[in-house]
């Protein structure tokens, strides 16, 4: 059976002052009622029912994830005292599946994600089961580039496998980190490369297959953890684990056994304001605004407002985010290093801003 | 004596959102804990004492300048149902001053300009004071232009005419309205000219002498008023009064027996956020920040703040203006247009962000 992993453990800091250590990206609601999370699990209705849903986020954040995710079984939602990145959590979440499954098929999704066509998205889930539980390789999905985004790691394409079900299937020649402008060109003008959109689905028993061969420290971790009651297990031993993700810990050295689907379900990995904006309507200016907003002789502007009123006046591609007790203003292009607000507050203990 | 008509009646729109209709600019702190009218009425001290200052405000801001300026009798804070310009006023003051004083003289103020030099300020207005009983002439305050300002009016100086205390005092040849750029050039370059700050000093008897003889209808108005109560008489003919400047409606009709002196007492007519800045420390990078605020790769920004963090990042020459219940963000450039906000907010019925 198909089971999803849901990954919720970032701590990510680029929708500062929206996201704060309390409350990441994944816990937000960007497109309505409902929070990035929320939508990631009911997403999967009709392919993934909440009962073969597992989702690791921080400790932290174990109450509030239970607590919006009612129809997972709580034991399935589980939270790393520490962040080790994704093998490990992979590597867990695959031994739980398989207790429980021994034909489990784990789909390895990122909670804070966006994919616009969720129906095609279900489409390329339950192909991608099929041709991981045929092959027993993990199938990686590779988003079809829209340009050359230099923000993302790539996937290059090997020969064509299979078409089931009319779905091209191919083998992973190589991963490659994120290129630089030149190079994420010629990506793009090749045709046989693809963003790394960091979802796969793979066989649970290849998933500890390969960390057995390939991170046996973490195999022997997980074991250690599954010997006893779960969260207990991961607070006591979890912080042990390596920090590795997937894609190094396991994959890279898989080369050849590891396939690859393009897919086109409008995925964005609402990766900061500006990929933000690009999901959500605009006015005639350029400007997209979320609550109470005046715009005087404004254009291209993001605005995120909550009871206050924002007034702009002669304001052209600006990004401004209003929080009760924080606001930020800063030009569009400079939303990549937020970050640097952050680390700033950090560095003059302004923690309550974090 | 000399008595002070302090003018506290502006309702100015260009410090929105920290002034409001509620709290105009000569009600805020911008300097500390006094407010602009307490501060006017502050480095009065030592040459007109606060039994001898008037107080013409609006109507509804009556309790609260009888609230700030405790020692001034509540007599003499008077309220205008609606606004008449200042004619009505000065001659209203001239006439309240002259009933306790045949020899009043009265130095006309603004509530809500800064003067960075008081001491020099008072040694003005005492010579002022002094030239005004002797000549029966007004006496107007001249700025020396420190550049070819295009946002206030210019005194053309004739003649000199004498030199009491060391003090020139000249004739005025003409008043300028607000000059195009090329006229302000001129203007500084001539020598000839002085910033019109609006202020002067003037014999009470003469005041009304001018105003029976060029507005006869404020002059009946006048009487009506000081008839009873004055703020019943306020309250019931005031709003009859044309609404007309002293300059217009006095001065200009008196060619040639007007009297000017250049003073330089570091005179701002606080007229927006640009003037604020120019009377603030700035940081090292030129940012004039008030309250709680956060600048990364961020210089030539006017921050205004209170509880709330404000963080900026890689923003250049904004002004940003948070309040408890709006914002303003606008490039530094744009800050003359900030009563398009307000207009706009008037036409979409945000009455309570006014």
């Amino acid at each position: 059976m198909l089971w999803a992993v849901i990954m919720a453990g970032g701590a990510g800091t680029r929708f500062w002052p929206e996201s704060r250590r309390k409350l990441p990206k994944q816990f937000l609601r960007f497109f309505g009622s409902k929070t990035l999370l929320e939508e990631t699990v009911a997403r999967l209705r009709d392919v993934v029912p909440a009962s073969r849903t597992i989702v690791i986020t921080s400790r932290d954040k174990v109450a509030l994830s239970r607590k919006l995710l009612k129809k997972v079984p709580a034991a399935h939602i589980l939270g790393e005292p520490v962040g080790r990145n994704t093998a490990p959590c992979a590597a867990l979440a695959a031994a739980i599946a398989l207790r429980k499954d021994p034909e489990a098929v784990i789909a390895l999704l990122p909670a804070d994600h966006h994919i616009g066509k969720p129906g095609v998205f279900r489409r390329a889930l339950r192909t991608a089961f099929r041709v991981a539980l045929k092959s027993r390789m993990p199938v990686t999905f590779g988003i079809k580039p829209a340009f050359a985004h230099t923000g993302y790691g790539y996937l290059e394409m090997g020969p064509l496998t299979e078409r089931p079900s009319g779905a091209a299937v191919y083998r992973l020649k190589r991963f490659h980190e994120k290129p630089d402008g030149r190079k994420a060109a010629a990506f793009l003008r090749s045709g046989k490369f693809l963003w790394n959109s960091g979802m796969f689905v793979w066989r649970a028993d290849e998933v500890l297959k390969a960390t057995a061969r390939y991170q046996p420290e973490i195999d022997d971790l997980v074991k250690k953890i599954l010997g006893v009651v779960l969260q207990q297990g991961l607070n006591r031993w979890f912080a042990k684990m390596p920090s590795i993700s997937i894609d190094y810990g396991l994959m890279e050295k898989m080369k050849g056994r590891i396939l690859t689907m393009p897919v086109d379900f409008g995925w964005n990995d609402v990766g900061g304001w500006q990929s933000l904006a690009d999901l959500c309507r605009c006015d005639r200016e350029g400007n997209v605004v979320t609550g109470k907003a005046l715009l005087v002789e404004s254009a291209g502007n993001i605005v995120r407002s909550g009871d206050r009123l924002v007034a702009l006046l002669g304001m052209k591609d600006h990004v401004v985010v209003d929080t009760p007790d924080a606001l930020l203003v800063c030009p569009r292009g400079k939303t990549e290093s937020i970050r640097r607000v952050v680390e700033t507050l950090r560095q003059k203990k302004l923690d309550r801003y974090l």
